[in-house]
């Protein structure tokens, strides 16, 4: 196991070449001072940060935000960065002020090594909720529908389903609804005779 | 479903008779102004609660106090809380100090209702670690042993294990190894045979 490469789960805001603002969950780490980011190719996130040279990072517990940009809803409300141009998530419970440092170029995930330039906190951390936890694996899948066998993501959502039905509130079963209806779209779509 | 009941899980610490610290991993909703906190009975932290009124909340990250309490590591760093008698959690990134207000008796899970008389946030949120939320999980099957056939115990932590490997930070590692040594070493006294 790799045993200093704990992964956290943020919602990254950066700007588009017009100022408008990108918002997708990406993972984070932290390296020594360092925190850094590794997209996939192709993505905006990267073209964004390479032209840009900022990220906002948004520590959110609100797992609709999550679900939200996977199910095409990325339309979360901003507010002003404090010292970078850019903008955060208005329900950040916190979040980090980046500039990019050095990039480590890949042809598959390229790293991003940012350092902070400002971090704020805006509400307090509210507990372990497991429902949450479940809505961020069943957004995981859902990012992986064509990796993964029919079969599989059905018994791990079933599985999920049991810590959504004890402990959701609105928020995680808004957001489960999101993205299950999604997983079940692409499955209509991908059976015989499926269709859009 | 369930729509108003969401779950967090907290730690909770309380006054033993003697002054002495209680400290252990439990489920908690917000109902209106209150916090509902339901102990099955038997429970210290039932009896502390009925005879010393006041209880703190600590809202913690740190996987290894919810493992450690389950596998008799008690023993972890408090602070004074500021209004009411008793301590909180060094390491929580927020704590809630709480009032009784009254109780719903219950043969098996009595409902305390507690109010807020403090709040505070001592570190913000990290975001979300899928290896956290997995040993959450491998806590609560840990806490129903008795109750839970060994192949569903096992099919469900390697599962999780996959969170560990591609996700978790030392922290969480001490936490998985302590949590997943206690089902172990509970297997290994049920086989046929089995000793402690």
């Amino acid at each position: 196991m790799n045993s200093a490469q704990r992964i956290f789960e943020a919602i990254v805001t950066t700007r588009h070449a017009d100022g408008g603002i990108h918002t997708v969950p990406l993972g984070f780490r932290h390296e020594g001072d360092a925190v850094v980011l590794s997209p996939f190719r192709p993505s905006t996130t990267l073209d964004n940060i390479l032209r840009d040279r900022h990220a906002v990072l948004n520590l959110v517990d609100d797992v609709r935000i999550f679900a939200g940009c996977l199910t095409g809803r990325h339309d979360w409300p901003t507010e002003e960065a404090r010292d970078i141009p850019g903008r955060r998530l208005a329900g950040a419970l916190a979040h980090m002020e980046l500039r990019l440092d050095r990039v480590e170029d890949d042809p598959v995930r390229p790293r991003l090594i940012c350092l902070q330039v400002h971090a704020e906190t805006h509400a307090p951390f509210r507990g372990f909720n497991r429902a949450q936890a479940a809505v961020i694996e069943a957004c995981i899948l859902a990012s992986r529908l064509g990796l993964l066998a029919e079969d599989k993501i059905r018994s791990e959502i079933a599985y999920l389903a049991f810590a959504i039905v004890k402990t959701a509130g609105p928020e995680e079963l808004e957001a489960w609804g999101w993205v299950v209806g999604r997983i079940e779209d692409h499955f209509r779509l991908m059976a015989p005779g499926g269709s859009a």
